[in-house]
């Protein structure tokens, strides 16, 4: 694999942006990689483990002379970012992220760019619960979708390049309108996540009651909600309030289903539920047939990572 | 390990009952295995595997001298089955289940069975979403609770036995009051498993609309939804409908609860959000400590097992 640009910048330094460079080193993609984080403790442990060839203190540090600007930040605080790093973009750079709502990123970033930079919102479909410049490994966009959002009139050109950086780290990518991007995320990814954490914190209330109960007992069904619901705070609280239209309209729907369903077992309506049950069975095996799982009981997570200390 | 039932007599042949005859076997647990099921089609296959040491048609026949009957069928089955099998019951024999309900198991099972049997309830909180005969490995109870309910009157030897049985395949045994046992398992199984079936329902509606992208793009949440509403039809709909009450109040409390989120999001109160799920996290950690998942990227699910062919 060929460098593809000189110097990334690497604008917050959690799980995305950690895994971003490991798999950019592994594939040589990056000239230089340059890295940046709000807090000093983060930028401390990212040097610490060479995260990256060079830490800056400030993001103008960062972004000078860079020809690939990554914002790896959550999405409420991308306004501002990208605000304190416009005057220093480099002429031709691209800009992108990786939020995992794309119409507000779009609307709070895009104003603040110069002509002179081409903006190529981003958002890979990975991760994992945990978070922190401890947390990323070069394997975390393995055979997993990066959907890019650019805008009508953007250089083709740039969009090609930054498709090909992250073909290099594994991944495969699409192109689609951000709001298109934001039902179909709300669908997949935003409500499943609220109903995780909901469901979690109901247990919880009622674990004060069954003295650890549920957590001993947590092996079938609850563990995977546990693991949902243990993502990093800051980063969901902002998909919410920036995804709320769609979010809202799907929990909508959630909620209208839950109550047929409650009804049915109510009234002891034995084939609904089973009818019902036997639909999204099948919906599984499209999601193994479509190679975004495997059958086998490791889920196909055998990717090897660094442990967590955030 | 030595040899604790001269004979079991497995009725059912899915995955728990499978699971059990290759843990049994492997420990050396059992004199003989003797499987039965409803289906000549699943009998047939449990033959060509060889899963047990003889299959017999009838359950009458499987049940016939053996000191251990397992009863391995959805909840709805149960009380069918216990009237067939209880005039063929040995004397001194004990009778237990696998099911994920108990109280609704002790009132359907209990009337049928003779004076003369040890009836001892259990429920290993352990699975797949696979099921069938070719679905069981040995190593599925390992490290897992299994919790039996036996009556206050029931005789403390035949419960001891049952106990090492289930040790000798590396399940942790505790025992509990069948209602107890069905309000944990609302939380930690029942309710979940709804919630999934009707989040991967309502996405499915949806696909429709999106052209297979929510299948696409299912990497980060509503896969591990899908997994979970993956499991068997026939055994979810008749535990939904026989621990009815408490899966039905946990899910007034989850609704609750998710209404007041849905509300956070609309008002933008993020302050509310980012507590709710920082305390939720910390819940993940809870499970870890308690040894019923770590934090590796598999999950812990490390165990070979064979391929689903059902």
């Amino acid at each position: 694999m060929s460098v593809l640009y000189n110097r990334v910048a690497l604008i917050g330094l959690g799980l995305i942006a950690g895994s971003m460079a490991h798999a950019m080193r592994r594939a040589g993609l990056a000239g230089e990689i340059v890295g940046t984080a709000r807090s000093a403790e983060t930028r401390a442990i990212a040097a610490e483990i060479d995260l990256c060839d060079r830490i800056t203190d400030t993001m103008a540090e960062a972004v000078a002379g860079a020809d690939l600007v990554v914002l790896a930040v959550p999405v409420g605080a991308m306004a501002a970012v990208a605000a304190e790093i416009a005057p220093h973009l480099a002429k031709g750079a691209t800009v992108t992220d990786v939020g995992s709502v794309k119409q507000a990123v779009v609307d709070a970033v895009g104003p603040h760019l110069p002509a002179h930079v081409h903006f190529v919102p981003g958002h890979p479909l990975a991760g994992t619960e945990y978070s922190g410049p401890h947390s990323g490994f070069a394997e975390l966009f393995e055979n997993r979708y990066v959907l890019l959002t650019p805008q009508p009139d953007t250089d083709t050109t740039a969009t090609a390049r930054l498709r090909a950086l992250w073909e290099g780290c594994g991944a495969l990518v699409e192109e689609m309108e951000p709001e298109r991007h934001d039902l179909v995320l709300a669908v997949t990814s935003h409500a499943p996540h609220l109903i995780a954490y909901t469901m979690v914190g109901v247990a919880d209330d009622l674990r004060r009651v069954t003295d650890q109960e549920v957590i001993k007992y947590s092996a079938t069904g609850f563990r995977d909600f546990t693991r949902i619901a243990a993502s990093d705070p800051t980063m969901w609280r902002d998909v919410f309030l920036s995804n709320k239209e769609a979010t809202l309209e799907i929990l909508g729907r959630f909620t209208e289903e839950l109550f047929a369903l409650q009804r049915a077992i109510r009234k002891g309506d034995g084939d609904h539920l089973h009818a019902y049950f036997t639909r999204t069975r099948a919906i599984r095996r499209g999601i193994i047939e479509a190679g975004q799982d495997t059958d086998a009981p490791n889920f196909g997570r055998t990717v090897t990572k660094k442990e967590d200390k955030s």
